[in-house]
């Protein structure tokens, strides 16, 4: 049995092309002790992919060329060896990659553990709010920006698929909240689930001044998915004690060289004794199920809504990769097998 | 009774010339009620002051022209309507300003509180590691950096007022640390202090790589007085989860405009979870009396030393404070009266 997988061609130098990644036939291996055969059904598009695929320092790991592509998906299970796996399972894993077949390892320790789709919920919610996503977006309010009811909390990339988890969560803690976009629809979309006030970011001329007006009182906490001239603007408009979370950087993580050249925070650091912190979901993974019980209680209650954008067919996942690179997307960018 | 006293002329456009203030005589207030006339004996020259002259948004409300310049002070009671103080009480306050006699209000709360000079110090220690740079010291490394023993600390502008005690505060968690200063004869006076190695930014073509050299498991926590570019070449090498405690920015803060251009933390932030924050030493003013209790133990037990740089004359106020900017002074500066 024959299956279809995209490996990194090569580190791209700037943005990824389609030719970052080809498409190769492989041979499914036989499954050793404790593993499970799954035909995927969903793979999940994400920003910390980037990283993956550059040859600078990273949390972890990245994909050598010649390797699979990583990612999470969701999946059907059609064979196994593990006693708690039953063909017929459903199973999601950040580490599914980019293919038709994956052999997993359910025992893997934290992020790369596959976990049961829960019944009650669309599978591949499990790939964007009741998943790394919505952790991200619990992690970075409940446990670093910690907004207080009233206070004003700015998210970055609002309608992508941590940003809208992020400003739900945000309401739902009492705060007022800022959401920037760079598409008015995108904007109604987040306006349409509760955010406050909306900033495009394409077709504002002085951001930081649009930011001042729609946060009079100072930007208590930032969420901040994209880098960027975002991150200056939002920066210059911090109040005493702020918290900011440094999330993403999809704003600039295609610039050559790496590094990100733009404000220094000393200032208003210093000015607004504002902490700055960066988050990177994996080290907050022992909070996962903390964090599923509360999101799948808000989402029962109508507080947390979400919105998917959904390619078809594997061969579209380069695609569907430069579109959730460039903004094309609306909602978490998904692929269905 | 006249008194001689500093004020400031106009806001300095790029960095303070010796007439941005002037020096004018004016007769001494009356006491009012729970008042003391100081005669002042040791003046201070810190950093913040240059933000007390800009009419850029600061933690707190500056100098206007024509007004009394801000700064801390030592000196002698010699008339007193408060039943507290004596005639020939010794006092501390940052509420001295650059003046030869003060009307001093000892009950003001917080900072501009006067205090008592402990009497087995020099009086102008209370300017120094066991003042306000010293309290500044303490909470950056007690407070927020919280090295760890065998951890690396490195800290900028090392051999000055909040420098020295930083350093050695590190040495006394049992941390490794690392000097940053503009000259050799600083930096020997660094080692002098027990701090491990040093880098002469004037000096050294490649900061960056010297930093990775003196710091091969990278950078735990980064106590930064200055800011600019040894801001960012320390910001290239931190560790995992390290602390970095925007304190001072010394080495931007004349530039026009006063925000400050270079390299952005988002990416190094992300990849080492890192956390940044601002300090403003007022802030932890509650922490006044528990730090200077152990600061006066470390200095009894000989594990805090101290260097000063001294000027004798209040007429030289504004070349002491120039000294200090460009970092001529060795050690913390004062001026005797």
């Amino acid at each position: 049995m024959m299956n279809r997988q995209w490996v990194l061609d090569h580190y791209p130098d700037g943005p990824a092309t389609l030719d970052t990644w080809r498409l190769i036939e492989t041979p499914i291996p036989e499954l050793g002790p404790r593993q499970i055969l799954v035909r995927v059904q969903w793979l999940s598009l994400d920003p910390y992919m980037r990283g993956r695929i550059s040859p600078a320092q990273n949390y972890t790991a990245g994909v050598k060329p010649g390797g699979a592509m990583h990612g999470g998906g969701v999946g059907e299970v059609i064979a196994s060896s593990h006693p708690d796996w039953a063909v017929g399972d459903l199973v999601e894993t950040m580490a599914m990659n980019w293919q038709e077949y994956a052999v997993v390892t359910p025992d893997l320790p934290g992020a790369a553990r596959a976990n049961r789709v829960p019944k009650d919920v669309p599978p591949q919610a499990c790939l964007s709010w009741l998943g790394m996503p919505g952790l991200t977006a619990y992690v970075g309010l409940l446990e670093i920006g910690r907004p207080k009811p009233g206070e004003t909390v700015v998210v970055s990339a609002a309608s992508g698929a941590v940003g809208q988890v992020a400003g739900q969560i945000a309401k739902l803690m009492g705060a007022r909240v800022v959401a920037i976009a760079g598409s008015d629809d995108k904007l109604a979309h987040c306006l349409g689930l509760g955010m406050d006030a909306g900033i495009n970011y394409r077709t504002t001329k002085d951001l930081d001044a649009a930011i001042a007006a729609a946060c009079p009182d100072g930007v208590d906490v930032f969420f901040d998915n994209t880098g960027g001239p975002i991150h200056d603007a939002v920066l210059a408009n911090l109040a005493v004690r702020a918290r900011v979370i440094i999330c993403g950087r999809i704003a600039v993580v295609d610039k050559t060289p790496a590094e990100d050249i733009g404000l220094r925070a000393s200032a208003r650091l210093i000015v607004t004794r504002a902490t700055i912190q960066g988050l990177v979901v994996f080290d907050w993974w022992h909070l996962r199920d903390e964090a599923f019980k509360h999101l799948a209680a808000w989402h029962r209650s109508g507080h947390i809504r979400f919105r998917e954008d959904v390619l078809d067919g594997l061969e579209r996942m380069p695609e569907a990769f430069l579109r959730m690179m460039a903004g094309g997307n609306h909602g978490k960018q998904l692929v269905r097998l």
